[in-house]
């Protein structure tokens, strides 16, 4: 951390911040400059708000030097972590994708769509037992009925299940059921959930939230991996902005930096980062040709009667064409597609 | 809510569009215009996902009409709602100050506070005993032990206690304890939570959420109303964009609307919303001059020393000096504070 | 246009909005439904300020449905443009490539980029002789003198030049110098210039404003077109966003719906997109596959010692290395790559 | 500027950027730290651009700590500018209005509107001759027309004019006709532009950008003060965000440091920061007691028969109404209101 000093800071300012450093158990480094004093700090800055410094008199700003996740980052941690499940592996050198409807709605759907991907190649179901809705009078969801429904379709199949867990209360069951928990955009910095599922022994699908910087996305895996759940998954979703001509903005820019900071996999979500069908196809290209290491992609046997988010779902023969032009984009780009 | 057809859709996907509105069990209204026909619905349109009709053939875009909230409308209950406590009346034509540090960080500091704000008039005390933080690594709250302390404080004083609630799991403890429950920012979304706080007998100050649009803090407020709690409270905090002169851009713009919508009163935390205790005080003045109904502000005997944002509480003389300021200009804007 | 009136709107509010309708000379269509009226607008709406009806009482929003762009419109021009210049053409089923350095700093480097890339296969040079900078105190670019090193260079290689153009006064020196005419980001709502590149003979490459919505983007291209140059292509270059981890947050999403709403070309600036040369490569590739039309792309032939933008621009190997791979890739995306 | 070395950076990269910095003609602090070393540079980095540095191998960021502005700085220049017209004194201590419609229609209305202002002590008319507009077929003011018909309201009244300069054709006659020349937010960075009222003896009063940061907006009044045009007028008038409940978010949380990084005054414009009449007089009184210096309001005689903007626009009546208002609120502010 770099304290900066205004032009005009007296000795008695600049001594009073050294002191200040001091009493935090950290080491003030002063820098005279040719108009200003900068005071570099070392020592373990990643808990100390830079602003109890700003305030000081004479104090101008503060910059943060160290990264402030640990866990997470890949100059702690140089290798990609990539997760080892039985329906694949998860990250680089790869491109996974995860297919299935918005929700549960019941079990013929489910089946039904779980043997199409199968059949089509893909090993990782989504579907959502527990909803988040704007409305609270909206369909919120089949709970705990529709998490029987998706461990059925595993038995049946063997696809992995991915699915949504929105609160503590159901994180066992949510656990039990499925390959890998997903937490969504709205409780990426939910942390009592964080904490929670930082406890179990599956992997983590996290979200990006809608208008989170990388480094707290980053700091919301750190969570997850400082209670001891290092299978970590980071999903780029669309971020809110100005922009009015889809339902997010979706980032596909965060992918090469998150890469770059971090060695966990990084997905996408174009169904939720559009909001449209009609945009899925070219944006999870886009996805697989910038770096991502799989998709999340909304698909149903009939979007125009899904219960949610059926305007934004690709249809079965909409998935098997864009899965065939995936594949097809993956020879020169080096990666394996199941 | 209104479908607008292409310029050149054919009278089959017209009446494509017609069945499927009957099918939702809406009234459709076509509106057969120069170039193109436009279909009116009528109906409980509340739960339907405009993008269901969106993708139909020959369909342009779909319009809704009618606001998605009902019991937080004004436009359904016409009265502000005035939230009427021991401590006060919340609502239009009084002005109140909940004031308070960052987080409960040791008996002596809180008693101190309430002990300070009951002399200067103010009687309401805010002070985490749950602290949301962005880093795993941070000072996460004193937890149940806090809470006891801000029950001795109410006792003591009779200040009201405001603290935050970040988990169904506390929520019994904290409705015990507190006379308002708050909902932080990253929460408002939680709708686990929300739910669980619609069940609660106290008030509810909502926070709106980093990135939320009016329509979905005040469908966030639905849900707490929905179950049946009414007395919630909105609090603006400041709304994530580019601009970076500030933590937040504090949207005091957000005060009218919220207040022409919604019959809810409206608060504003300057302190989150600007991030930096210098202005603070221009904030909460021109937080009273905008219409709204109250402040959340942060105020700490040694900011210096805080165990969490203290560089964007006041110390006791600053909250001293902005509520003499705040008198005065409440005199010509006819509002009452204590 | 449609009018939506207030749940308790009165029959006299109702007559007095018809009659403002009439006497904007557009015609009114009352629509009463179960809760409130509503009033369809047919005429020539696109010059109406909505707000207008907005505020006669008893409305209660005012929705537009119609376009206000037509010429830049696909719905009125179905068939894509294709800009044929000397060095190939521009549009779907091409993917062109834009290179060179920000701007013209002596006619060495530029005389050698332009060799350079003709070598390759890019037959588009750009290269700014005059430099928007944020700061006065900024290398502003070389002027007329610039222009006429590019000339050269032209002369010298065949290749095509692509400048930028900031102020009418020196429209008809780049008019004549230059085969495509940039307009930058920061110009994109300077009428005048717009006025003026109308009259001009030569095609526009007309980069998104920072905060600009597709919406405005397109009635920027309106403007061009309505003066009478219908050889306008649309550059996406990153937009304004809460998003730190680049210079801007390239918006790779726009490309689908652009593409959809109008007719014009479609190319991508990765390099002010993402602010840094490790992040170029991967948005270029996924430029490529969301179904842009081609790259205008920063390169240097000792990018480290560059007077401006040095750390975003490829150098020589960086740049043929990229054209690589964009060439593999445009294999299974049927895109023809000189 | 601070360069901060990747934690495994070698001596030999050390050094090469130690030379880098050399060879800019600035001075390298070498500044080793328990986990890496930081570089930090004296001398003239106002024109470096930072990513210079951090392309160098090693370098993990590159930090500004020096302001890129001086002559609008308050650290330059510690005391406030107060522009001194015969109409009144613009700056801190008082709160000036500046008042009149989105555009000049006809010479009726402008008079009929300054003689109105001039009763009600509102000494400064604001109305567009040249208007910037979205749609090249709305109507785009009376150009050169305009210009005498508020030469004549000043002739009969002794109104000061403040007027739009959109671009540098018209300079000259604006320079002429006008006491105030006003850049839009269109054209914060219409670098031309600036140069070319830097050259006027008129004071400038400076929108910001849509989506400018405040440090690009005081960088814009660095444009004109360092052509040396030193009476620089700021004016928030709302920036674009994801928010949808206004036109635009006014961001009033700028004013508190703005004022505190620079000396210049700082007026708020409600009208195009809301976009609707109902909400402007609660942002008017918000602005001043948030310290704006003053006003920039759109009062119009028939708002809803404006040719532009009158949705936006009070009328008389609610203008008066205002003015009374904010001269109650003034008091207590210890401002001085004509």
């Amino acid at each position: 951390m770099l304290v900066v000093m205004q032009a005009g800071a007296t000795p008695e300012q600049i001594a009073r911040v050294i002191d200040t450093i001091q009493s935090l158990d950290l080491t003030p480094h002063p820098l005279p400059g040719a108009t200003r004093t900068a005071i570099g700090i070392t020592g373990n800055t990643g808990a100390v708000d830079s602003r109890q410094l700003e305030v000081l008199d004479g104090v101008k700003e503060c910059i943060r030097v160290t990264k402030p996740y640990k866990l997470a980052s890949r100059e702690m941690h140089p290798a990609d972590t990539v997760i080892d499940l039985p329906q694949g592996k998860l990250g680089p050198g790869t491109f996974t994708v995860i297919a299935g409807p918005c929700s549960v709605e019941n079990e013929a759907m489910i089946l039904k769509t779980a043997e199409f991907l199968v059949e089509i190649g893909v090993r990782f179901l989504r579907a959502g037992a527990f909803k988040p809705r704007t409305s609270p009078y909206a369909f919120q969801g089949m709970g705990l009925e529709g998490l029987k429904i998706l461990q059925k379709a595993r038995e049946r199949t063997g696809i992995a299940i991915v699915t949504e867990l929105m609160d503590t209360e159901y994180a066992a069951a949510v656990e039990e059921a499925v390959d890998v928990i997903q937490i969504g955009t709205r409780n990426m910095q939910n942390f009592s959930l964080l904490k929670r599922v930082s406890q179990t022994r599956k992997p983590v699908l996290l979200k990006r939230g809608m208008s989170a910087t990388l480094e707290e996305w980053l700091m919301a895996a750190e969570y997850v991996m400082a209670g001891g759940n290092y299978r970590v998954i980071l999903c780029e979703r669309g971020v809110r902005t100005f922009s009015d001509h889809s339902r997010n903005t979706l980032d596909l820019s965060v992918i090469p930096p998150a890469k770059s900071l971090s060695h966990l996999p990084v997905f996408v979500d174009p169904s939720h980062g559009t909001g449209k069908r009609a945009y899925v196809p070219a944006m999870s290209l886009a996805a697989l040709a910038a770096g991502a290491d799989g998709l999340l992609v909304e698909a149903h046997p009939e979007p125009d009667r899904a219960l949610s988010d059926g305007a934004q779902s690709l249809d079965f023969n909409g998935l098997k064409a864009l899965l065939g032009q995936m594949r097809q984009l993956a020879v020169p780009l080096a990666r394996k597609m199941a």
